[in-house]
């Protein structure tokens, strides 16, 4: 920790810091941003490009009475730090540790929680429109990056605002890439703002122009009216959110904390909806991380000098077995596109993207229009395959259920991060899919429970003619080769993966090998367990199930998503419908509440899917009473 | 059928025809339009405000070559007529008949299903990619309303046609009313794009005068090239779509049809992005829907001379129960906001937009920034009410798990329209959200059995710390007297509506009265049935279940839901965690597979979803049989 950083027990103490103390700290809050991160991973590059901006925001407004949203959120490690939470910033991201991301538990400054992209606009209008019911005199900032502008949402929520013209601060931080390198019309406009600048000089001379020229002849004056006339409605770029109501501000240095405060202070003062806009350097002051702020948007630990990843293991990802396998399968078959949500490297599509550019489409963060075009493609016989975090698909939910499933499109869904993600918490733990997608009619849902099957899986899935959803973890693959011969499997057939009686642990994707542990470490116990590899969610393997349910005493499911409404209620559906005698299932999932942050080992254990808590489930079975009932 | 629509047997046969023809054809048009749509219902003020636009359009246009998309699809009726649909126009909306939608199953002049708002830009860049890797040479056409267009997937799809720069046409079709009176800054920019002819022929005038203007000095020439140079970055307002890469053509008369058709030829010339703003009225050439589209947007049968509604029924729908409802309270609780997505009307709040305008918000088809933005507001202590149909609020899936749910934050959701729609068919059928919010934590779920328990639901969530949806069919109510006394209904708490022994019935919402009706008609075979009113489907009522299910021999749960994930799933959740002997559950809802259009009546049949249809199931079970079975 710092000299001055020490002294910051809340965004007051900034008030009072001379511009070179600003800077001052600002360089010991990127050595302890660096410092820290580089031990507990997290978003770095993002939070280096915002030190000057969040300084500067909490130097002029008076959070918490000031209401400040962090759009997305990962940016707000600096925010943390400055408003009373420096002496905890080390249990970033760690078990009962700060949160990565804004959360009102942890503090009165995090106003609203935020994790996905686009919402903070929204947040902000509900806030400021709240305040002036209330007849408050507060300030609401929205702080949007500018790959977050693109989502769907936040145009939704600048459309509404324009319209209430209430007191509103949008900062919109232009970094000129969101997660990959952004795309879209939006920033190549932002692009353009920054020539603005000129131009409004141009225009302010063309002005002054008009009162020093000749005048002469009337027609030559007439000429001159229109012209000024004209001159009042001719804008120049920058007025898209002008057009919309919004006044711009900008562009502004946003490393240049004078700029900043002096910008801030100045719309501070207005009373109406503006936009501020800030050009940072994402990874700003660690070298690395400003030439490759991708690898260093969200990291796990590396060493500070090299950059260097510090790896546990070398084992090949589930998201790296997708991109290799696409790679592979779209050379061979022309129809394949793969889609992407700004999230080309998070899905392991870069090799995509760099062997069949013309065949990658990356829309920026906007789930709902990947998954729509991708319905459009797939109309015209294409097979896309949209590439987005379980997580994030949520967004796209109507998009798939009425216009790809609906039309019963070929669409493939890859999602990526599914189930449990660790250390970044609630906001994104892939845990609802299998419950959100398994009521769709039409929708084919697979999860795998290796590499080598995840390769399969994929395979098959392009060669069957309807919507499809591949859900797998965001962790180390089994360590197995996995570039075997591609093999077609059979819909809605799962496998037997160990033979056993009384008790069959019927398992889906990441939870077939912790089932597999635990049948293992049972059979000491003299339990012999079957281990059933599901494959698919829906349809299900019934003739499988059936046999099990009329084999064995217990069946189990285990399944890393919430319990309620995913694949052991499928099977308990099912098993219901067939009338068996003495029928016990028991389910396995997440519980009916929101999952913290931490390791993925420890939330396994406290959500009971690791296979030791497994053990206890069937040693507290009633095993030979059962044993009893009669069997079909 | 008049004399030239009956030689119209595809768009082929339009494109003979000369202007004063495709006149004639557009009166005989609205004639069939208003003498089909006031017997079978439907969108009748949309479709006679495309009329013009649509001869043009497939005037010009090569369908199905060319590929039109119907942004929402409801204003296709015209397209379905001269796309060799005529004949069977007056099977519309009828089970069996056409539908009200595009539907690709009915014609190939139908490329993309349709039915919720702001999908058809997504859809048609897809359909363009795809027809660009494939080196084909069509055009792609999306028609959409300036209300669609503040959707928010429509802008993403904007931002990533701007960047790809193919060939695609977006006809914007603006009336300046989508559903209810269009709101949003865009809304307020059409209407100032309709001023810029002037202002083009301003900047036009402006440019001449350079070239004629006395140059007198060398600093005058100095000034009048940097005012060239700015000319050429000055805009005139229109340059919003510009801005994004897209060019802008119009404003156009949309009812005249050599305007259109000359306007559309032009841009049928260029490969490039194009917006072409049409303007047209809603409901034109029937002067009632003209003065007052809103009434006849969407339509029940109703006499055409004198616009008056043919109902056979005078009960009060459960919408206005709502609507009179939220008024009556938030009158005395000054925290309750009405919140709508375009649907004041629709959803029964345009008295509470009278009474209380500044407790009202609308913030235009946007379903995503109306559940954050009521997040902001519950965060400073208001209790902001959503009123969304079932269907639409699938697009906001997202933000009720992430932005209200994981924050545990009092936002009530109003889910009108859930179960079967009947004519609006698949696309609008509400059938899902039961299974798509049971599984989210911290979510109170209700339905209610009539408008007296809808009522006291509202009520009573209003009066819980927390989220809660409540969901309510499109239908009349049973007519029940319901301005009686507010009464708090205790949460997770559901009633014995009839009392009986052996099968218990244990219904939701809407099924309630269905279920009775079983019952009493069971009761002259002897089978005596209690009938469970649920109210909740989360939490359930646990401690009466497990009474039920100890009591009763077979347990029946019926829902006007997907079967799967749904109430009855959660009934056997938890029943099959108490370890029942002898557990008979059987579940009925909507079976896996999306339900067509149709009478609900007939739908509820087709579905197994009347009281008839359960009087089967219950004779089908083998009561006496499973009577000798032991109970605890």
């Amino acid at each position: 920790m710092g000299k001055l950083l020490e002294k910051i027990n809340g965004p007051q103490d900034l008030k009072a810091l001379s511009e070179p103390e600003l800077e001052a700290l600002a360089k010991e809050i990127r050595e302890l941003l660096l410092h820290t991160v580089s031990q507990t991973g997290g978003h770095l590059a993002p939070n280096l490009g915002v030190v000057e901006l969040t300084l500067a925001l909490h130097a002029i407004f008076d959070s918490p009475r000031d209401q400040i949203v962090w759009d997305v959120g990962h940016q707000a490690y600096i925010h943390k730090m400055v408003t009373g939470r420096w002496d905890r910033f080390e249990t970033l991201r760690q078990y009962k540790g700060l949160s990565g991301f804004p959360k009102p538990e942890e503090s009165e400054h995090d106003i609203f929680g935020t994790g996905h992209s686009s919402t903070s606009i929204s947040a902000a209008v509900g806030l400021a429109k709240a305040r002036d019911l209330k007849g408050e005199k507060h300030k609401v900032i929205a702080v949007i990056g500018d790959g977050s502008m693109t989502g769907g949402m936040a145009f939704e929520a600048l459309n509404h605002l324009g319209q209430l013209q209430t007191d509103l601060i949008i900062v919109l931080n232009d970094n000129e890439m969101s997660i990959s390198k952004n795309v879209g019309a939006l920033s190549r406009y932002l692009t353009r703002l920054k020539l603005s600048p000129r131009l409004r000089k141009i225009k302010a001379e063309v002005e002054e122009m008009l009162h020093r020229i000749p005048r002469v002849g009337k027609v030559t004056v007439q000429y001159l009216r229109k012209f000024e006339d004209a001159l009042n409605y001719l804008v120049i770029p920058g007025m898209l959110f002008e057009d919309l109501g919004i006044t711009y501000v900008g562009p502004i240095d946003g490393h240049n904390i004078a700029d900043l405060k002096e910008s801030f202070a100045h719309v501070k003062a207005l009373n109406k909806p503006v936009l501020v806009h800030v050009l940072t350097v994402k990874g700003k002051g660690y070298p690395l991380a400003e030439v490759n702020p991708q690898k260093f948007h969200g990291t796990g630990p590396f060493q500070v000098a090299t950059g260097r990843k510090i790896e546990s293991s070398k084992a090949v990802t589930y998201t790296e077995v997708v991109g290799k396998t696409l790679v592979n399968l779209a050379k061979q078959d022309e129809r394949i596109i793969a889609v992407t949500a700004a999230m080309a490297d998070g899905t392991g599509l870069l090799d995509f993207a760099k062997q069949l550019p013309e065949r990658f489409i990356d829309v920026g963060i906007a789930e709902e229009h990947a998954v729509t075009m991708a319905a459009g493609m797939a109309k015209k016989g294409f097979r896309p395959v949209v590439c987005i975090y379980s997580t994030f698909l949520q967004r796209a939910y109507d998009q798939i259920l009425h216009d790809v499933c609906l039309q019963n499109l070929p669409v493939l869904f890859m999602l990526d991060r599914a189930g449990l993600v660790g250390q970044d918490g609630p906001t994104h733990h892939g845990v609802f899919d299998l419950s959100y997608l398994r009521h769709i009619p039409n929708l084919t849902l697979m999860a795998p429970k290796d590499e080598a099957e995840l390769k399969d899986m994929i395979f098959t899935a392009l060669h069957h003619d309807g919507p499809v959803a591949i859900r797998y973890p965001k962790r180390d693959g089994m360590g197995i080769r996995y570039n075997t011969p591609y093999q077609q499997l059979a819909i809605g057939r799962g496998e037997i993966a160990r033979f056993g009686e009384k008790v069959a642990l019927i398992a889906i994707g990441s939870m077939v090998n912790t089932a597999l542990e635990a049948a293992k470490r049972l059979e000491s116990d003299g339990i012999s367990c079957t281990v059933m590899n599901a494959r698919f969610a829906k349809p299900l393997d019934e003739a499988l199930l059936y046999k099990l349910a009329i084999t064995h005493q217990h069946l189990i499911t285990i399944e890393e998503n919430v319990a309620a409404g995913g694949f052991g209620t499928a099977v308990l559906e099912y098993l219901n419908r067939q009338n068996l005698p003495n029928l016990s299932v028991k389910i396995l999932g997440i519980p009916d509440q929101f999952v913290p942050h931490g390791s993925n080992d420890q939330l396994l254990r406290d959500c009971g899917l690791d296979a030791e808590s497994i053990v206890k489930v069937v040693r507290g079975l009633d095993i030979p009473l059962t044993c009893m009932s009669v069997r079909i």
